[in-house]
């Protein structure tokens, strides 16, 4: 279909500037999809932090394919990915998890639930690993980037920012959180953000720190119960010249 | 139109718990427009961090309202909004600021540049103004939200996370940002999220430490500019596998 449209989109609007980036660039405009802004807005109202999920109702496998995209897709500093999420679906290991939730029961009730874990500090290691995933993807040559990679290690490895390294990653972790929910209204998929959980005991439950790993925030995701309340109520936000300021 | 589907709701699915917060509920879902996972995907894979924007293209004054609204509409923690969105249109202002963006053109050739901003620190007076609002919004009394006020002042102003208060609002700003940038790339905006500045210089440019607020991250946001040829280069991202983990 892609195909298609970019023939189209050949013949339709032609090489405005005789070469190709331009002819991509603009194509690559023609093949979105977007939506209009009161789509966004009446998704992202519909939104609420859910307190209590229905058990029963479980997101499809093809909306849950949809959001572990979304996940994937998020942008992160560098690139570099300092993350994985791990999706907690095991009954069993919910339960588990629970008493270090707070005993917060959207850890039982939702349909999938998702610790936002990131590296406990950044290697060249990992580095290395996204250079060469860069080479697989794009090709060229590891040494290529060698530019690059003094540059990232010589910030978040042996550089300034090496001692917060943790803070950046928890950084891009909550980017692809604020990613993740607004992906899932979109989809009519309910979501919880969650702070309320000891990440040492997440750590040990799950065995991340043997991973080099640590939890940094939750999210429920699923569909809310018929009962939940808080649905009900108004969102509350300061007014907007409290919030926006144009300069 | 809501009212007009709100009846059909009712006609169409009755009260199936016989109560009100039920049939609002199931309502709320009926009034709900969503996107197919296909069409959330495409624009999260035509999105990519910007590197040059085309200045003669401006964001239109819908949809900036639109996106002005998804930054004030971003969840936080305990819906404190513990920010607020410089958005810097004034190109001697850009000017000012590009010394300290590392010179990156971006700054001064998108078309809305937003530097998202956060408390210093979180005090009472923050956590008063925001129960104030919320009597504001949904009715009720100050006094009657007496046991949230001292849950929340007890964690963030008194508590063990006072003193990462700075952190916990730069979270909410990580968060606020990926909000931001998922919702451009639905509605067809380019956006290039920025670290790279400095943000000491910023908070004085701006005149930031005076409020106690002070610049976490910024956000280009505009048109990516034809010559852009960093728009060809494919995405790179580790493979599922090695991102998400099912337990």
């Amino acid at each position: 279909m892609s195909i298609l449209r970019w023939q189209s989109c050949r013949i339709e609007r032609g090489f405005p500037n005789g070469n190709l980036a331009a002819a991509l660039s603009s194509c690559s405009r023609e093949i979105m999809d977007t939506i209009k802004g009161e789509q966004l807005l009446a998704q992202l109202n519909w939104r609420y932090a859910t307190k209590q999920f229905d058990p029963t109702r479980k997101i499809s496998p093809e909306d849950w394919a949809a959001l572990e995209s979304a996940l994937i897709l998020s942008p992160s500093s560098y690139g570099l990915q300092p993350w994985k999420f791990i999706v907690i679906t095991d009954q069993k290991m919910r339960e588990k998890l629970f008493p270090a939730t707070w005993k917060q029961r959207q850890i039982l009730d939702c349909s999938h639930y998702v610790v936002f874990t990131v590296n406990t500090k950044m290697t060249e290691e990992h580095i290395d690993r996204h250079l060469a995933r860069t080479v697989e993807v794009r090709g060229g040559t590891v040494e290529g980037l060698n530019r690059f990679r003094e540059a990232m290690a010589g910030d978040l490895v042996t550089g300034v920012r090496a001692a917060q390294a943790h803070e950046w990653a928890a950084h891009q972790a909550y980017l692809a959180l604020g990613n993740f929910i607004t992906s899932a209204a979109l989809l009519g998929i309910d979501t919880c953000p969650m702070e309320g959980f000891n990440a040492e005991d997440y750590d040990e439950i799950l065995d991340l720190t043997a991973k080099r790993l640590t939890s940094v925030v939750c999210c429920a995701a699923g569909y809310r119960s018929a009962e939940d309340t808080s649905a009900l109520q108004k969102k509350v936000r300061f007014a907007p010249a409290d919030v926006i300021h144009i300069v």
